[in-house]
């Protein structure tokens, strides 16, 4: 119901023009170029990091390890001038270069350069992987955006509870562990109290590799006692989320508002404002 | 209260008759002989799983093997002629044909034919145990059908928060399991990428199998910080569906409609519709 | 608000006020001979399961074997003397036999007697433990068993979707584990589609004991599947049971009737009707 | 609203002033010294369980050892004088004594002493992460208190049904670890009952070592069963901390109280006192 008012776009130098463009491809998705430019992007990531998982297979490193290589630059290479041309082509460079999908793009070119120096750190180009949640931009995946808003709003509702949570593991785990490093000592595998922490959250967090395993009596009552706790335990990370999930639920339906005294929190199927009678 | 029209069914020639019977006898489940060609279909089916099951035990197989593979045979011959006679006798075979059942009902017979060429696969007979599900028709299961909804539909309703869920559990297998590689390497099992997701996954879940396990210091840090994130975040999906359940449950009261309005939807405790005021 | 007639009980023969001074004993904890009888009874249990555990290690059996033996049958003969009176001074002795106690009870004395004819059986013994259930009664534990009724409640109420919930399983289980079989074969352990359903049965559930372990990629694969799937579905059970016991409980606490209209189901802290506005 | 008096305080001797000072530094954290001190106090726990935890690796243990002890005696002395003068300065010593952190505090100082007689026993000193748990009053962590208090309330409401759940997995361990010691015997590792009580409770806490293992069909057969049964019935403690999170949660929201009659309880949203009607 507000007007806009027609202003001119202030006169552009061809430069700017072609700045604009560059970002009206890169950085959105609503015309055919940008769509196809983001499409292409996130074709171009999945069979980087594939090439660079196929690279990592010993058979396949010794046959193709060459080609890999050159694939696994070309698209450095080419992400790189994608990343200079993001820096160029947006308002603020420096609030892209330290936003989140900034510094992804930036660790997603990196490694390769890094496995000059230190071999091997050219398997950190998985992290592209992380670059792929573009995709949700992409395909307007507006409602697995609203859910996962929903997860991750119910994920910061229970932050507090989750970390008091995982304080309390820790001194579980370092006043257990300790129980049973003395009690088994080191011919059990318990060599030292890290290793006898690692067993306390391999047996809390119920995985159970069996690596390291209690051989005296005392040391499988120790251990029985932290096993039933951890499978009790795992009850109240699994509360919080529920009833955080429940909540948010609640809030998220009631978003009219009564147009009579603009109360909200109403049933999402409510017809009659329940505070003052007026019609929603 | 509508008057059904006295019509004369049209006259059929005794193909069709004998066609209208089989349909009845093998599609339905309230005639006698309907209610008996499913139980004993039921029963064939569980034998033939079994003998499949018992074939695979390598001295059972030593001993009755051949007695086995008749009896396979037998009942491969026998849910191809019921397999045919669905076709023939149903109005649309094509429709049958591609339903789940349809599908299913082929793929109980397929690998006994394809064991001609490919020795093995009449394992995937054991597929023939989904034809069971019908069992809940003949049975008249249907408060085992109504709870079976229920579950389905809160899991539908949970779909899209649940496969954001298993997207962000992908991604952290991928950021992870590389990490872990990059610092493990081959000698601890590690041998390359795709090693280090199956290990990740195995973690990450909690299963914890302990064929292949981190020996480094610093692989062992990693490891406890993804048991901790398996182990917290399992009370993400328990949530979804908790919430979801609740929520379907609640519809699921509410089947009284107003008679003024013909709204539903209502509390089951209301006494006057909340949408029109009518006394339900 | 009833009145109960007088009534002269009616004349007793000596036998019969035995009988009736035995009942009190054995069956009821109200008067003071009752309640040392049962406490006595708890003892005896837990002394003579520890002993059958006790008797079960290799070094104390070699030492004491002797003595575990005669404790055993002592144990034995006491139960079996118990368990006749039992008979004896109730109204129904059949009745009590074929009930929950009576049929803990005889199955309590009877590895005893089994084991003179198979060696081993005594091990059964520890079924005693159940007796101890008993103990809820004699401490009067009034609030635990409201607490254990309302689990069996949620539990019971449940009942079906955990059916259905299990033959999901069951067949997902046969699935993959065939699926499984045939990729992996006899040489990764494999031996017969049986231990494979066994294997996906320790993964899905996430025990993961690692005895069995896919070695191709394929079966690697297949395993990541059933994992994940594990570890999502368990969600299931979980948030049938939530929603049940916040049923129930909220069952609980409206049992407050309207002396008006006598509508139920009002908040615990409601002081009018919600329903017609009379006074609670 | 009320007045407090003003009153003199009494006059002190010297002694009186410096305990009081002591107090105000040692007991409280709004001071600066006070705050310092407590710092400080943090400061020298984590790095007093760092030594004792970089002593137990023994290549450290070789090289540093002596610098270790004497760090440790460093410290046990240190908190030995912390320990007596929290006794000297506060009011009644007893009452501290015998309080949850004045016996951690005792404890923490205990085993280095303790060490001079049993070697080995100053691992035990690991315990003194618990003296940690002051941090949340030094960095005024109140919300953090609150979440705390909110999941202790919420376990301790559902305290009896974990009890009855407890008794109802220990019940259920001594039956079927018994049952397996019967079938599986000494050869697979089920060299006692004990040992297959233990195995019992890796299976159902779906730890799963894998360092006993059933080996014949039948054992595999129950050990399955024990599996499906531990991994649904983690839905029963999971189910009841989330349903007492919700409801203390509800508790919690309802912090409003009437004007007129001053009545609480009521739901967030709520205009009117549902007890009286006033506006709130």
């Amino acid at each position: 119901m507000t007007l806009k008012p027609h202003s001119q776009p202030a006169p552009r130098p061809e430069a700017a023009a072609i700045r604009h463009r560059l970002h009206t491809i890169i950085f959105e998705a609503d015309t055919p170029a940008g769509k196809l430019f983001d499409l292409g992007l996130i074709f171009s990531i999945l069979l980087s990091v594939l090439v660079v998982m196929l690279d990592s297979v010993g058979p396949l490193h010794a046959d193709y390890g060459g080609l890999f290589l050159r694939i696994e630059w070309g698209f450095t290479i080419l992400f790189s001038v994608e990343y200079l041309l993001r820096l160029l082509c947006i308002g603020r460079p420096l609030k892209y270069a330290v936003s989140f999908f900034g510094i992804v793009d930036l660790l997603s070119i990196l490694p390769t350069y890094l496995s000059l120096l230190l071999p091997g750190s050219q398997y950190l180009l998985t992290i592209r992987i992380l670059r792929i949640l573009r995709i949700f931009r992409v395909l307007k995946l507006a409602q697995y955006v609203g859910e996962a808003n929903h997860l991750v709003r119910a994920l910061r509702a229970s932050r507090r509870k989750i970390i008091v949570f995982l304080f309390a593991v820790a001194t579980m785990v370092v006043i257990f562990g300790s129980l049973i490093y003395l009690v088994e000592g080191p011919e059990a595998g318990f060599t030292n109290l890290f290793e006898a922490y690692y067993y306390a959250i391999v047996t809390l967090s119920t995985v159970g590799y069996g690596d390291i395993i209690p051989i005296t009596p005392l040391g499988k009552a120790i251990s029985c006692f932290i096993m039933i706790l951890g499978y009790g335990i795992i009850a109240v990370p699994t509360g919080i989320v529920s009833v955080e999930l429940a909540q948010t639920r609640k809030l998220e339906v009631s978003t009219q508002s009564c147009p009579e005294c603009s109360a909200e929190g109403h049933d999402s199927d409510a017809a009659f404002c329940k505070y003052c009678g007026a019609q929603l």
